[in-house]
Parts: structure tokens; C-alpha cells; sequence
């Protein structure tokens, strides 16, 4: 294979990376290049699953001899610390790495100072190349780190009128089968997928995903966010696709639904529902770090007025309707100048939907809030 | 300057057509360059206003000798009729040129014919040529022709939750200066600007383009849609700054209005407002051939209703609000296989905001019309 330079190495390290996305909770992502001396690539890895191997470890492992006075391109500062497996900086000392590449530092009060450590064996380290790919790859984790509480991606579909159903609340399909294939990435991306009671009665959604790329990426948590447990024992998202847990108020009964994982929730400071900061906090305890919120827009109005939407996908059908429940209400605003404004990151055109990704300026990307 | 070929040319041609829109009605907008033998560009002209020279005499002129001999690339047929100005095929022959290449054929009965006439008088004629170009350029006068009403394209300005103003009825400003000043070129590319009664009282709009690009390009008729003319003595739309209709009910009291242009019309069939049909065939008695509809959604809501909308500008500002009005409403549609859909020709960027300009799939452009 032809050299090529840390950038290109780097650029393929974020690719390896994303490739875990979904599995590797509460670890981040994470994706490593090994370069020889000539900057041949003679090992790839990334972190797989949380428990197995990191990226530096599998990379090295491909690489064997060929390591020696070579160089690692690594997305996040290799750890310093033992957990579940030794610490990295260790692994790459012991290779006879010459040199260590990576993107983001690790923020995380254990696992940092993996660089001091090389530097002091006497490895040459820089950090910070193209480090606003190697952010966007990690943000939920990033995300989850800086708030300590999951990342919440929320979305929606919609039509250009921003109805999210018909006038009689029918609504599938209203995006069209590359958007509906694109929401299940997102789901094999999240570990955790949630919806509120209002969608579980109108839709009786699965929640699960389907042909995820890598048919290994475990299914996300389903959550459902019903005060009074309603949900009837015969719901699709009650299945043994992916586990499932529901979310009630103090006093609702669960007799009806024997053996599901319930989740007891104090109510919300403005009465409307249950608290969502605990919900997030209870989540957070579970291993969850990135959270996909689909719905619908009363559940959103809530988080939106919480501040707790971290990042928004709307996939807009080229559709009207004229009738039927918005993209979302409630969320507390009564005149113009109050808008909550977002940045706009992406707009992608998906068969004939559009794909628009934005972040509310309230929550920055992290790369840009570190920045500020 | 160098020889340019006869596709070059046309797209010359078209951006110099794009020049008149707004100013040629009940006429198209028309461009043509003429290349000497050698294939230079001799002479450039537009049709810039109705009752003013055609776009291949301004050509011709700028030419001179020079066009003898040579080619008249024009985006349509050249005209075969004696209108306010004599046939531009007489003209061509007149001045000797050799060989005309045009785009789009006329569709109209009186001044078709043109293609024919230079062929018989041995010049080699070739018609086609980026017709699709040609086509877009001209959509509205060429849906004017064909459905015999002014085209209609509703813009809107919304939210990405499909909020055109706020829950206090507050809506400036949505969108961004960028968005705005596009709008202002929609204007002064229209032949009349229409608005409903609500938009008129909420909003006390103007309506009135500012900043052309050409500042000779006439205003749009103002038309103000008022069942009951409730509209103010001292409302904006009612200054000097253009003309303004005011459509009212057969019976409505418009004495405290002295000297306004007034159109009476009838009730429309579902009972809801004026008959729309109706107020579109007395606009195209008027010269009108290109109206912009803007606003708001109970109106336009009335113009989808009757099929009447043939392009849609919506200008989407990444914010949210979750409440107050949406884009359109009362199109009549209950469940979401009766939604409108459309095809999305375009999306761009503009400023912080998106513009996606989409076609009515019952309604497509003229170049789709007429292939099928
Ligand atoms: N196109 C899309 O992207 C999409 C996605 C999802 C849903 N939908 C559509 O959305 C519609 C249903 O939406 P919806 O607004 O009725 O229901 P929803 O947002 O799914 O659920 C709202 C319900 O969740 C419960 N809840 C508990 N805690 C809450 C809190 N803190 N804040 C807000 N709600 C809380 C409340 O009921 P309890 O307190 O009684 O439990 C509330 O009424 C359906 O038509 C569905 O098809 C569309
Ligand atoms: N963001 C944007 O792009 C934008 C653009 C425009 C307006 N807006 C907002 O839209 C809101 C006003 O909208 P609106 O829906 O109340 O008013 P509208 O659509 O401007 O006007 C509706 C009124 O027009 C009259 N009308 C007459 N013939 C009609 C027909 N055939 N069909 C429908 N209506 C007919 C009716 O009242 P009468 O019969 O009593 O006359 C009807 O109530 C304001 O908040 C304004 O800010 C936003």
C-alpha cells in the first residue's frame, strides 16, 4: 500500500470510528491507525464494544512487529488508566510506538493524562488534528461528558407545513423510504430510543432497528414515557426485539403488565408529565449515553423547554397538509422574538425528502462549546 | 472576443431574458445573441418591456452588418406576426442572418408560425436547444398560455415546525436579510402580489418591491383579497408606491375608499371567501401573467384547495416555535394518502435560512407538462 500522511490516517481513523457508534457505551468511539516508519498503514482498529479491546489495542495487535518506530493515529487521547482493560498509553509504550497522533483530549478526569504519559516514555505527541471531524464522531459522548447526562438527538418527520400527521392522525408513511432507512441508523446509533405516551397510543410504534449496517450494533433501550401506564400488554414495543422500559409516574399501577423493567418518575416542576431532567439522570445511571427522542411533539415541546435537545433531525417531506398536529407545541414561547434559533450543520437531500440537521444555539456542538 | 459556441450562446441568451421578467407581461421574456460567421458574439438583446422592440430587433440593432451572414440564437420561436412591432422572422431575413437556433417553440396561435417562415425563406432554422432552460426561465408566462390564468407561485416564510408567526401574531422577522431580499425579487419579478384580508390586518404589509436589481423593473400590482373591505383608508398597501386592487364581495360597502381601484367578484362555490377562479381570470384580463401569493395560510390554503398554486418558494428558518399559526391551512385533506405532494427542484442556502422551491405534483413545470 502507498504511504499516506496523518491527515488521510486520521480521516480514516474517523471512519473507523463511527463504526461503533451504538455499541460502545459508556465508552466513547474511537478509531486508531498505525503508520511504519515509511507511513505505510500496517494496522486499523476501533473500539467495538464497551469491555472489548480499544481502537489502540486491536490497531497494534494488526500491526505486530511492524509498530515498532511507527506512529498511531488515534481519534481521542489514548487512556491512561486501567479499567476493563489495561491502559492504552502503556500498550503503545510497549509496541515501540515513535510517535502518537490523536485528535480530541480526553476529558474524562480518569482516563486523561495518556499523553503525559507517552511523552514522559519518550514518545513524540501532538494533539489536535482534524479535530472537529473526531468531535462530530464522538459528540454524543463528548456531549454526555461536558452535561453528565446523555446526549438527546431529537427528531422528527415532517411535511413542508411542519405537520407530523394527518388531520385524522394517520402518518405513515410521510417520508419516504431513504429518510425511513436513515431513522433506522439513527436508532442503531442511540442506546437509547424514546417516545411518549400520546405516539404509543396513535402509532403503536416498534422502535427497534432493522437493517442496521453492522448487524452486531445491539438494539437501543425502548423508553416509554407514560405517567399513568397505559401502554397495553399487547404493544409492539412491550416485544423481545430490544429491551424495553417504561416510565411512570409515583402511584401508577402496573399490575397489568407483570415483569417489564419500570421506571418510577417524580412529576415535571410545571405539572405537565414526569420530570425529564430525572429521566435523563436515571438514564444516565443505566449506561445510556446518547438518546434518539422521536416523539411526538408534546414529549419534544417538554424537552425543547428544558433545554435538554442537544442536536435536531427533521426529515421534510415535499408534502402539504394543511391540517393535523404540528412538529411540535408547548414549548413556552409566545412571541417572535423568543424563538429558540438553531444553527443549521446540514442539509441533505434523501430520495425526494430533505434531511435537515441543526443544533440549537442554547447547546452547541461541543467542539464549539469548549470554545466558548 | 473569442468564438463562443451556439449552447454557450443560449445560456447567454437565457440570462439575458431573465433580465425582463417582470416587465414584459402580457409578453414572454425573451433573449437573444447573434454570432457572426466566425461564431463572435456581434450583438446581445432582451425584450425589456411590453410594446418595446423584441428581444432579436435590440439584437439585430447591436449587430448591424455584422449579423449578415451570421447566427441568431433566441430563447423562443422568433415571432411570425405584426403586434405592437413587426415579426421578428421579416426582421432576421431582413438582415440577413443565416441560420437561427432557438429553444422553445411559441406556443401561442397568433405569433407561431415563425420557424416556418425563415425556413422557407432558406434560412436553416434548429429549434431545442437547452429548451429546458428556456423553459424555466419562461414558466410562468408558458403556464400562462397554457392553463390561459396567471401562473401562481406561493412563497411563505416559516419555521421548521411550519410556524408562520408567533402565538401573539408576531412574525417579524422569521427569516433572515437574505431570505427577505430574495423575496423582493420575487416581487419585482411578478405582475401582481396577492394577500387575504387576515394577512392585511395582522400585518399591515407593503408589498412593494425595494432594491431590484433593475430599478426600471415596474412594481407589481398590489391585490388585496377583502370580501368585506375592512381594509384601513391609511393601510401601507393603499400608498403611491404601486398600484393596488382591492377585491371585494358583490355587495361589500367600500364608500370610505373614494377613487380606489375596486373588483367586485363573486362568493367562491364552497362558500369560504371569493371565487379565486374568478379573481384569476380578471387579473389575466389585466395583463397579469405571473402572480406571487403571499399569504397567508387561509388563503393559500384556498388556492391549493382549487389546484390553483403551480410553484412553491418556502424560505425556512432553522427555529422553532411551538405555537402560532402554520404555513396553510383548510386545504380539505383528512388523512395522509390525500396529502399534496411535491417535487423539490431546488434547495439553497441562503444566509442562516434555507429556500426550497418545489413543484405541485398535479401542477408540474411547463417542460414536464408538455412531455406528458
Ligand atoms: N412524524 C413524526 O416524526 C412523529 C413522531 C412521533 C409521533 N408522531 C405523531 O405524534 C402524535 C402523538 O403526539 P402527542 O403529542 O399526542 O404525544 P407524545 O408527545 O408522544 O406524548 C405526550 C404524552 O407523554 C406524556 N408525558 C409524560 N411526561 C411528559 C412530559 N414531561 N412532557 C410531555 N409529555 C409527557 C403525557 O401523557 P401522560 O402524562 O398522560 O402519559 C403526554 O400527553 C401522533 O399523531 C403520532 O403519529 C409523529
Ligand atoms: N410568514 C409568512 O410567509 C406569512 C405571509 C402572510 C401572512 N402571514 C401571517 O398569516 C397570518 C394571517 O393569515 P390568515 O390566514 O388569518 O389570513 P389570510 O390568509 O391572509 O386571509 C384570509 C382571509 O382572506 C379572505 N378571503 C377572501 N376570499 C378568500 C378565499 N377564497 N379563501 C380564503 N380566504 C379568503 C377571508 O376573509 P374575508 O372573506 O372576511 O375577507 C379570509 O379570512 C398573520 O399572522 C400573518 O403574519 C405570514
Amino acid at each position: 500500500m502507498a504511504p499516506i500522511d496523518e491527515a488521510d490516517a486520521m480521516r480514516r481513523a474517523v471512519g473507523l470510528a463511527a463504526r461503533g457508534l451504538g455499541a460502545t457505551s459508556p465508552n466513547p468511539v474511537v478509531g486508531c491507525v498505525v503508520l511504519d516508519a515509511a507511513g505505510e498503514v500496517v494496522g486499523e482498529g476501533w473500539h467495538q464494544r464497551a469491555g472489548g479491546p480499544h481502537a489502540e489495542v486491536h490497531a497494534l495487535r494488526a500491526a505486530g512487529e511492524r509498530a515498532r518506530g511507527g506512529t498511531a493515529v488515534v481519534t481521542l487521547e489514548p487512556c491512561d488508566h486501567t479499567g476493563r482493560t489495561g491502559p492504552c498509553s502503556q500498550a503503545l509504550i510497549g509496541a515501540g510506538i515513535a510517535r502518537v497522533v490523536y485528535a480530541v483530549t480526553d476529558p474524562t478526569p480518569t482516563a486523561t493524562g495518556g499523553a503525559a504519559t507517552l511523552f514522559a516514555a519518550g514518545v513524540d505527541v501532538a494533539g489536535g488534528l482534524l479535530a472537529d471531524e473526531a468531535t462530530a464522531v464522538n459528540e454524543a459522548w463528548l456531549t454526555s461528558v461536558l452535561r453528565r447526562r446523555p446526549f438527546v438527538l431529537w427528531k422528527y418527520a415532517a411535511t413542508l407545513d411542519g405537520r407530523i400527521a394527518a388531520a385524522d392522525g394517520t402518518s405513515r408513511w410521510i417520508t419516504g423510504s431513504q429518510a425511513r432507512a436513515d431513522v433506522h441508523r439513527l436508532r442503531a446509533e442511540a442506546d437509547a430510543v424514546v417516545v411518549g405516551s400520546g405516539t404509543l397510543r396513535a402509532d403503536d410504534p416498534h422502535l427497534a432497528h432493522r437493517d442496521a449496517p453492522r448487524p452486531d450494533v445491539p438494539q437501543p433501550l425502548r423508553v416509554v414515557v407514560d405517567t399513568h401506564a397505559t401502554v397495553k400488554p399487547d404493544a409492539r414495543v412491550l416485544d423481545a426485539a430490544a429491551p424495553t422500559l417504561l416510565c411512570v409516574g409515583r402511584d401508577a399501577a402496573t399490575g397489568h403488565l407483570p415483569g417489564l423493567d419500570v421506571l418510577r418518575l417524580p412529576p415535571a416542576r410545571d405539572g405537565r408529565g414526569l420530570d425529564l431532567t430525572a429521566l435523563l439522570a436515571a438514564l444516565h445511571d443505566r449506561q445510556v449515553r446518547s438518546v434518539l427522542l422521536e416523539g411526538g411533539p408534546t414529549l419534544a415541546g417538554s424537552f425543547l423547554a428544558a433545554g435538554l435537545v442537544d442536536k435536531v433531525v427533521g426529515y421534510l417531506a415535499p408534502a402539504l397538509l394543511g391540517a393535523g398536529p404540528s412538529v411540535v407545541h408547548g414549548v413556552g414561547i409566545h412571541t417572535i422574538t423568543q424563538a429558540l434559533r438553531l444553527d443549521v450543520a446540514d442539509v441533505t437531500r434523501l430520495g425526494v425528502d430533505l434531511r435537515v440537521t441543526a443544533y440549537p444555539r442554547t447547546h452547541p456542538a461541543p467542539g464549539v462549546l469548549e470554545e466558548s
